[in-house]
């Protein structure tokens, strides 16, 4: 029998994370004030985030240490580990090798713990009490919830309006580690508030509650925002997916030609892919492909401009690929990918040519979640599920040019909470929506005004 | 740091299956033919069951080899991880030592798959094209979903209404794999019909599922029946958990005193204890507890006598712990626990004593499943979470006297199928049921004429 899982002891957890900004050809320009136009200081961010994670989010150190006690709290679900996928290869009929790296194996079922519990450590021992965060699907509410009762926090979420209605076993997950939960946009905010009246039936998006989530934050004392994606310091904390990848692929005696994840905000991408562009960048032939959904195209047919992380403007100027701070995409079943723009970190190896993306249908995407779902065993979340597809068709291509390939993809996160997305699929109820033309024109007029990047 | 997780490599998976059989100190006693009273033998069961595991039924080898092609399927998720519960441990303030094996990491998200995917490959080796099968809580028939889509084999599954309307989502997760499922009672069969006729508004249970699909597959050429707890076959190949188990407890440098696993037809209790009882049986002093519910309690309450398998008595007549082949148990959130009876191997070792039995009210049990879910940051099944209260119940006892224990049980299945439960103890919707007296002797008025054990 051939080997299926490739699996690191505890003791093999790397005990550092990376920092690719180190070693980028290109610095990610600055976030900037959008009062001032100057570059945004510590001082700035220090009412919203704590100063440890703060320094991490402007250091150029290559590498920095992992706190034991956060260390500790991984060691209850890490390492992930390693799959060849030998049944997905068989069921369509590839010559190349595929192999996936299982994140879903976390308590909150993805990789978004791995942020979780660090920020909730440096926030307890910087002596706050409470948390306030947004979520979309549900996969990162979830896993600050349960980051926050293991350390003993507070935590509010908010949580995009047509997700909460979607998944709402999501929600009994974020109230069974001790959460308080809200839809959003909600009456709990000047921002919630405000939307609601010009748009009563806002299905929300990831813009509106991260609007909430840091008037929460701004508001009270006690509490800190904390965000599941697109800084700096959040893809930092992914990267031991990818250092771990790194060590079970050589347990493999392979390496990959391509490294696939899917994209919202990137941080499960950079999990995976940072670590092994630091081999590329050091001289090595990697294909890097970011999966994405075409009715939220934010890396394929975006703008690379300066822009607000949120739609209410409460956010500093980010350099990064959007579709304009208050584009609100289709509500696809990959609530995690829904976000107008995505980690300035990843649209600066973009645009450095050291990554490309593709953008799929969601009809596709659900039928190699089935085929996967059937040949390895796992239910895919959705958002995983474009890393599946990408997977599939990079064999696919591959075997139609007569090569065989090695592939990497990152399985971000399990299913079990989105079935209402698979039964809507097998109903032949999931609608295909491309981003439309005119639609995008519309949505891009959000950033006319701002600063552009160099 | 403490170790944390013990896990073994993929070629150190269990080659072969441990049939407690050959060690009992009483053989279990025969099952009996309805009709004529003598011992059912392998040609009465050919309609139903492949004749490889007819043998194994009746097997009085120790060991039995497991094939290469479910080796193979077994290796997508097995060696299942052992942990160090510290963080509980540490929550209940205990000086006794917490470990757990962790059977959620299957694709169907608990033990099940160990004898679904054995059974699907005896079937198929014997030229069967489809399953039939009932479920509980349905962590049993999806499992048998996923087999069955592994081996290529249709699948029916006729899943007890109660838990069909509280958990649509593990519907789903059984129709994502391909298999056709009903509400039982049903009006597919016989049996059904005739119960719906009686009690139109049944909530079902698995006795009266297990006439359905018993029904559906002595009709159908093509069709064997699939059972997922109670048989002897059932048992041995979920013995795979015990041994891992032996094997990761030694990592760990630890024996345990006490070995811990919920009860329904007592597949995974069995799993875990018989390679332990082994021991036990060799001269080693371990307390072995099985725990159930209150509202179904079996093998603290029940009788041990002849009795039907199902509610229709369409099965051979079991020597076992019985509650009443007609006895529905109110709907608790453990559907995988409301069985009537238990699987006779168990029931032998109850009556020689090296097996005790509790029974605990259910919030009780959700009470240490949110303790749990707290400070491990696993979401256990309620069904699991019986097993925890037990540990929990033991620990405390032992704090009590002074003792300090070692504390093995079988976290036998994640609860993310189960939020509903979890949102109804949270708004203190959780009814508090034990058996009533005299509805238990009402109840038992079923066995009344049946031929008594020795």
């Amino acid at each position: 029998m051939e080997q299926t899982k490739f699996l690191l002891d505890e003791s093999e957890l790397p005990k550092r994370w990376y920092n690719i900004r180190a070693d980028m050809p290109s610095p990610p320009q600055p976030t900037l004030h959008p009062g001032t136009g100057e570059p945004v200081g510590p001082d700035d961010l220090a009412p919203l985030f704590p100063m440890e994670l703060i320094m991490q989010e402007v250091s150029e150190e290559p590498e920095i240490a992992i706190p034991d006690e956060v260390l500790d709290i991984y060691s209850l679900w890490r390492p992930t580990p390693l799959y060849r996928a030998h049944r997905l290869e068989g069921a369509i009929g590839t010559r190349s090798r595929i192999f996936y790296k299982y994140e879903g194996v976390s308590p909150a079922g993805s990789h978004k713990p791995n942020t979780a519990v660090a920020q909730a450590y440096y926030n307890v021992k910087e002596g706050r009490t409470r948390l306030s965060t947004e979520t979309g699907a549900g996969q990162w509410g979830s896993a600050l919830a349960f980051a926050c009762k293991l350390f003993g926090l507070e935590c509010k979420v908010y949580m995009v309006k047509i997700s909460y209605d979607q998944k709402p076993f999501r929600r009994s997950l974020i109230q069974a580690w001790g959460a308080t939960i809200v839809a959003s946009p909600s009456e709990e905010t000047e921002c919630g508030r405000a939307i609601l009246e010009e748009h009563p039936d806002s299905p929300g998006s990831l813009g509106i509650a991260i609007s909430e989530a840091v008037e929460d934050a701004a508001l009270r004392e006690d509490t800190a925002y904390s965000l599941g994606s697109v800084l700096n310091h959040v893809l930092l904390h992914q990267t031991v997916i990818g250092q771990e990848a790194i060590a079970q692929m050589e347990l493999a005696g392979a390496f990959p030609d391509v490294v696939i994840g899917c994209v919202g905000g990137g941080s499960n991408f950079a999990g995976l892919a940072f670590p092994f562009l630091r081999e590329k960048i050091g001289g090595r032939d990697i294909d890097v492909l970011a999966c994405e959904p075409a009715a939220c195209p934010t890396l394929t047919r975006g703008l690379f401009a300066y822009d607000f992380g949120d739609t209410s403007k409460l956010t500093p100027l980010v350099p990064m690929h959007t579709l304009g701070h208050d584009f609100i995409p289709e509500p696809i079943h990959a609530g995690g990918l829904r976000y107008h723009g995505v980690a300035p970190m990843i649209s600066q190896l973009m645009i450095d040519g050291l990554i490309r993306a593709e953008a799929y249908l969601q009809t596709d995407v659900f039928a190699s979640a089935v085929l996967f779902a059937g040949s390895e065993g796992i239910i895919p979340a959705p958002e995983a599920s474009h890393a599946i597809h990408g997977a599939i068709e990079t064999a696919r291509a591959a075997d139609e040019a007569g090569e065989e390939r090695t592939i990497l993809f990152n399985l971000s996160g399990h299913g079990h909470f989105d079935m209402a997305a698979y039964d809507n699929y097998f109903a032949g109820k999931l609608e295909d929506v491309a981003l439309d033309e005119d639609e995008m024109e519309r949505a891009l007029h959000a950033i006319e005004g701002l600063p552009t990047p160099a």
